[in-house]
């Protein structure tokens, strides 16, 4: 049963500290059965916490947990295994979010196959350390097949060029890393090395010689990324990594509604940095231009073939971030979405996202396998020069055998599974546009491509109102406003008390790219990729809603601090 | 049984794909009993695959295993999870490196205690993301508690201190990361922030501004990070990815044998510099001292307190890398080595490593919390200004819940149960030096402290020569040198044969810092720390690599190859 409470975890047992008892504890030839035994208890558990039902985050209060784990001091004395799991049971496993919960669908993280709890189980039995194959013997050839299953969705090159290369450990098709920031982080160290490379003369590289140095030896007064205003918060940051800074990270226009970067306001972007180039006298590198597959707040994608042609004309290097997206590349019907992504010079991909494996694993993929050799980086006692390593291209260094468990995924679902899941995600989609848009109370706010829907709760005399206000939105624009700061308040207050309801879940941003646009919009934001999310679990979800938004409207506070602005309003 | 090898594994069978079979192998309330199933299949395959005998690497070779994994196209179908599972442990687990074998010596993963694989049940199970409290509840309070356990080993404030800041949502007092090397990073990413702060007036800091418009507006010619020649490769790699490039990383010399920083010789290094300054006309910045608790490969801790002089002086930031010995601070008697560790700045550190944790995790320490605020970062959509989310401080985006695998095992083993850990290390590091000392054919070629043991073999003949030619190292260099490049020779082909071999494991590396000094001296590299390792087993590696190093030296070739020296030398 699943009884234990914070409060009841028995005191733990004393046992006495022996080098035997460290022994036993330790994996061996001669394992203990013990592993058995505990294993099977924890299979019920873990089966156990599916099974529970209510709240998605728990009811304990943040200020209640912060006290359980309040120890400040590392443990002196042992604790019996089973006494440990029982803590974890009763003070972790009962306080996590259930993320897999069907009425979750507020963020990326999803419901994911119990197989990959399996494949997890071999993956750290097993212990390799993917920087070289001295520690790491099959496991380097699964990553390797398992890059290049996704270099041939991505690219699409003849199946010639995977045939010699999917093996080829002299290049790497691609990067398997911890998550996407640091798949994107890998795509721009390359671009950056692709831009001030060695002359063979003086001049030995960026990656050698600094950026300072480089924009120095060619004449340049800046590095900069351009992106568009949609793109992930890990662009900006790496921006500061690499050391040009936030400021180097140019983030232009989308269009509203659509959320795709405006191609014409990237050109102006571009004009007015040369402008600038020219009243200084020193023109501006152009490192790389992200595309988006997938924007995180939206789930839109960038035109990929037109942010293609920029890049080209800037010769800067094509990055495209589908983190979010890319896994929908394994729907058939779904590929025309990201035409032009194969003339990106390289893709991140997120295989804890679209292609359901637990938390985190990114992908970079390379275009031209060349590149990965721009990375290339060896060490003495490890990932030694002609060796099969694949450290040697890698940002990370030690790393876990996590491509096990998408690779076993594409084999246990297939092609045709993942269609089925993403044709369910699909549906749910637009369900849950033609739910909002039916109902009088709710607003929708983004065009939807990838299973991200915004929306808002607007009480029915606002909406109306400003339904007729932006009838002339540039007459009307203060009223506008106003509304809209009130209905911003009303949605951060609602998204608080579905929080504390807790019988769903969805999250919620700050939008500029509404209908409008420029002012920022506050919007709930919805996503509809677990195959286990039934479509009246959205009415549920909305109904829910509506009721919290409403309680929320009736409330006098609320009421009387719009009060004035309707009786300014009456008479539009 | 455990007969399953790579050609035998059944054909797949067939299935249909339908949703109603998706919906079944995702996570749900009423989950499916298959897991339960499946799961105890599997913890018999892991302990069968612990219990098996045979060669370390697997007989495969490279070539056969490439031709394996040799499938170029992502698998259309479905396969049934028992047949992938079967599918692994013939091609994956059968060949994949035995890493807990106790005579798998050279690298630092280890065995791991069996409960390693209970506990990343659960936290793949739970699938938090601990980038935010929305999909991490009490894991973001368990990873803060295991933050604060840390920052006591190393820093031992007050208990003031940790009982303000174990929980104190505000700041961080260090963060999780995939790796050393993200941890490294992260270090030397605070360490650019701090260099170059926003002054309030015309300048945002370098996190905005960027590397070259940061020494421009200070007025520096370039920024520069110091660390010894035993500095891990990872400073270099990440010295390309901020920007100074890895000229900006500069080495300085260690002391031979000992392999700690010569602070002589880094002031000598310092004012160098300082020399090219006054020449040039503008300083240089030093962003980061980098002092080293556990070299890679030889196992040595710098001295803390006296690097911790030298940055304060040059007012740089000080970084220890801890990522190998940090763990080693849980011995009692240990801290001594480590004297002046509370001194740095940041401390990073590996539970992959001596922690006993599976790969990969670091972690990295801020001895000031408000440090952590110059790492802040925020986003609408998730991580908000003014939230509780540890991801407003850490380089990485999502993270999977991986403290709790350190966490629990802090509380399993106990402090009390790292010490015996430690001791039987430090034992067997013992044993192995005197058997070393006492083999005329082997030569100790460092000063071991933290369980790593550099060694060569040296035909008997060639040591005499040796011994007697050091007595004079000026007057016989070039005869030292000469022998010197024989014996790398049979110490490379001697450490591919015991690799051929496959019943013990030792790495090798290129050593300029033994009593050969500069000459690069190719060692066999020895871990000691897998606590079912035995002093017997030592015995037994070593008389093998004895005997492997002998057939080596009488073979023909290289016997003639070395005998014009010998013929040279026999009157020394």
């Amino acid at each position: 049963m699943n009884s234990l409470r914070t409060d009841n975890i028995p005191p733990p047992r004393k046992i006495e500290t022996t080098l035997e008892y460290m022994h036993k504890l330790f994996i061996m030839p001669n394992s203990s059965d013990r592993f058995i035994e505990f294993g099977d208890l924890l299979l019920d558990m873990i089966h156990d916490f599916f099974q529970q039902k209510g709240g998605i985050h728990s009811e304990i209060p943040l200020k209640k947990l912060a006290k359980i784990f309040n120890n400040i001091d590392i443990p002196q004395n042992q604790m019996l295994i089973r006494d440990v799991l029982q803590e974890i049971k009763g003070n972790i496993i009962n306080h996590s979010v259930k993320v897999a919960n069907p009425y979750y669908i507020g963020h990326m993280t999803s419901a994911i196959p119990y197989f990959m709890i399996l494949l997890e189980m071999i993956a750290v039995s097993l212990n390799q350390n993917q920087v070289k194959i001295e520690s790491a013997k099959a496991s380097t050839f699964v990553e390797r097949e398992f890059l290049c299953w996704m270099h041939r969705l991505v690219y699409q090159n003849p199946s010639q060029f995977y045939k010699k290369n999917i093996q080829n450990h002299r290049f790497a098709l691609g990067n398997i890393t911890s998550d996407g920031t640091v798949a994107n982080m890998t795509a721009l160290a390359l671009a950056v090395a692709k831009a001030f490379p060695p002359d063979g003369k003086r001049f030995e590289g960026i990656r050698n010689e600094g950026l300072p140095r480089s924009l120095e030896y060619y004449g340049y007064r800046q590095a900069l990324v351009l992106v568009s205003r949609r793109g992930h918060y890990s662009i900006c940051k790496i921006g500061s990594i690499l050391g040009i800074g936030s400021k180097g990270v140019v983030f232009s226009p989308v269009h509203p509604y659509t959320n795709k970067a405006d191609i014409d306001k990237l050109w102006q972007t571009i004009e007015k940095i040369r402008k600038e180039d020219k009243r200084v006298g020193k023109p501006s590198r152009f490192l790389a231009l992200v595309g988006i597959a997938g924007t995180t707040e939206t789930g839109n994608i960038d035109n990929l073939d037109a942010m293609a042609g920029v890049a080209r004309e800037l010769n800067a290097h094509y990055h495209v971030d589908a983190a979010w997206g890319g896994g929908a590349l394994l729907m058939e019907n779904g590929r025309e979405l990201f035409t032009g992504i194969d003339k990106a010079d390289s893709v991140s991909l997120d295989a804890h996202k679209l292609l359901f494996s637990p938390n985190a694993m990114g992908i970079c993929l390379f275009k031209n396998i060349d590149d990965s050799l721009k990375l290339y980086h060896t060490s003495n006692y490890i990932i030694r020069k002609g060796s099969v390593d694949l450290g040697r291209f890698t940002l990370e260094g030690p790393r876990p055998f996590a491509c096990l468990k998408p690779w076993a995924a594409m084999k246990i679902i297939g092609r045709r599974g993942y269609e089925l899941i993403f044709l369910h995600a699909c549906g749910l989609q637009d369900i849950f546009i033609t739910l909002i848009k039916n109902d009088p109370q709710f607003e929708l706010l983004n065009t939807p491509e990838l299973f991200i829907i915004n929306y808002r709760f607007v009480p029915k005399e606002l909406r109306e109102m400003l339904d007729r206000l932006m009838l002339d939105p540039r007459a009307n624009a203060e009223k506008i406003t106003q509304i809209n700061n009130v209905v911003n308040e009303i949605n951060v207050e609602l998204h608080k008390k579905i929080r504390v309801r807790d019988t769903s879940f969805v999250s919620r941003t700050r939008l500029e790219s509404t209908r409008y646009s420029p002012r920022k919009i506050v919007v709930l934001r919805a996503i509809t990729i677990n195959p286990n999310t039934e479509p009246h679990m959205l009415e549920q979800i909305l109904v829910e809603h509506r009721l919290l938004g409403e309680q929320i409207w009736q409330d006098r506070n609320l009421l009387r601090k719009t009060l004035h602005i309707c009786n300014k309003l009456i008479d539009v």
